[in-house]
């Protein structure tokens, strides 16, 4: 990797409508971005973890099980987290949220999904079928929470690791509802429709794949996206036009697992087993029909490498040390058998 | 501390134009919420480190130093970064980014502001007369780069601690001059503009005081903001309106130097000693006539007590477990001299 020397580059991500500024002379060489975060968050281990098997009465209520049937032990639950961000129990609003209100009640759910009733067994350890019955317990439960008319949007998402905001060790994601249209996702849905307005066409659908392109399944992309916030970042995207992640379908959530499973595994090998966080970016639930031809949905994954401090906090700009040229040839060239 | 127990609640930053949730569930006492890191990064002691007197010729070129006749010992450099984001070496745009444009030339400044000569004094062991030394530096900076036309925005900053970003311990702040006006300034911008057409104020201007106020002193006033994204943030807002840092006078920088001092030195002892960052929020370097009635100033103090994941990546929602009521109270109730 040692090229000649680089000049710094701003690039524009225009799915999120931000530049990040590329900055090679800030890096180590890319390869040798690996980790140095411990990623098991505390200390709790299996004989104290409440998520473990044998511990459920020990958790917040259960929502489901998978499988659902009580004869069998459960391979994955999705259950109230014991510390809500949101409350459940508030009235929730008869009416949107008017552009004139400062404060809302804190009405929402806030709920957590055990991946794996064995403390040791990590998302990237299960196989593909099984993390297809994750990625459908998400489904699952946004389609229960589609029910409240109050609740916006459903933010899905997994910390891996303490420095990436994991309170707990024992594999699981989270998923918040809010009555609220969150910030980034208006600030996307307003860029995404921008660039449909000028073009005609997805943003997504049409992103750039020749050097950023890491795999390649039936149904999605896996790339380092053109203007990666975070050294070795990476998308994971439908290959077919798709608003919201609940429309996925047991096929695509088998090759969606195994995208995931393949590029978690390489990210781990690669950067040594950093803590990482991942992100479904679907579309407000009540999306109307005008925003669909824009609205593709993707997860997005970020290992935990750098710390941010008060330029990107100032900012929203994001200096990234390692082009995601690099880092797309650096995970590729890595040998994993799928 | 110990009320009746209080509900999760959504509020408004109509600054910035985001959502925060309130969620006391996740607190502890706020009282107890005292930093348990060591702000010190690294080893870098007063023998090996640049920022030292005596040991400039380490660092990268000087730009200038206070005071400005060599014949006395500096107390304040501005300096080159030796790692700088963006290249002062390349060629600057001619014309502005369109909005087609999706990558630029990484032409840009990046200066650090050593504040003291001396390793271990840090910004609030400064009088406030030689902390107004400081921010006249940063503004002496800005009306350099004024010159350069393709700069937009210069990001002033500072960031206190390993976990807030910071890699040399010796006191100092930064300084990022963009060929592009960054996303959280154009959202400040549009969300200022969206109050100030529907109200004719500025949002700033007639923020609300009572129970969040801190300090106030002749042209300042030091709050714990109404929707503020982190747990004893704080802003620091000129009470006359006034739409550039840059228009800083003396007497009014050291109004502020006091302020600061004060409220930093409140954090410290109330939070023993987090690491923090503190960014300016100014406006756009070329502003016109039409957006000075609702741009308005201000600096903005994070105190790092808490780790983002991937709800707050992915939403750019944040979850602050203390109330800005409570921050007040316990940051009021503190007695020190000014």
């Amino acid at each position: 990797m040692d090229g000649p020397k680089r000049n710094p580059e701003l690039r524009k991500d225009t799915v999120n409508n931000r530049w990040v500024i590329f900055s090679p002379a800030r890096s180590r060489r890319p390869s040798d971005f690996k980790s140095k975060s411990n990623p098991n968050p505390n200390s709790n281990n299996q004989s104290e973890c409440p998520f473990c098997i044998g511990h459920e009465h020990e958790c917040a209520p259960e929502i489901f099980r998978v499988p659902s049937d009580s004869t069998s032990e459960w391979k994955i639950r999705v259950i109230q987290n014991l510390y809500p961000a949101l409350s459940r129990d508030l009235q929730q609003l008869t009416e949107s949220a008017s552009s004139q209100d400062l404060s809302l009640s804190g009405f929402g759910f806030h709920d957590v999904v055990i991946e794996s009733p064995v403390h040791s067994v990590h998302l990237p350890h299960l196989s593909p079928v099984q993390i297809s019955q994750v990625l459908l317990a998400y489904k699952t439960r946004i389609l229960q929470l589609l029910s409240y008319h109050s609740i916006k949007y459903v933010q899905v998402f997994k910390n891996h690791g303490a420095s990436a905001g994991a309170s707990m060790s024992h594999s699981h994601s989270q998923m918040i509802a809010l009555p609220v249209i969150p910030p980034t996702v208006s600030a996307r849905m307003d860029s995404m429709k921008e660039h449909f307005d000028q073009t005609g066409k997805c943003s997504l659908c049409e992103i750039q794949l020749d050097q950023l392109q890491i795999y390649e399944s039936k149904y999605f992309v896996s790339i380092a996206p053109f203007a990666s916030t975070s050294p070795f970042e990476l998308w994971i995207i439908p290959r077919n036009h798709c608003s919201h992640f609940h429309e996925l379908n047991e096929e695509q959530a088998v090759d969606l697992g195994r995208s995931l499973k393949f590029v978690l595994q390489k990210m781990s090998l690669q950067l040594n087993n950093p803590p990482y966080n991942y992100m479904i970016h679907s579309s407000p639930l009540q999306a109307n029909q005008s925003q669909l031809p824009y609205c593709h949905w993707f997860l997005q994954i970020v290992p935990q490498l750098s710390t941010i401090g008060g330029f990107e906090m100032g900012s929203g700009c994001y200096i990234n040390p390692v082009f995601p040229e690099d880092a797309a040839k650096i995970l590729k060239e890595l040998n994993i058998h799928d």
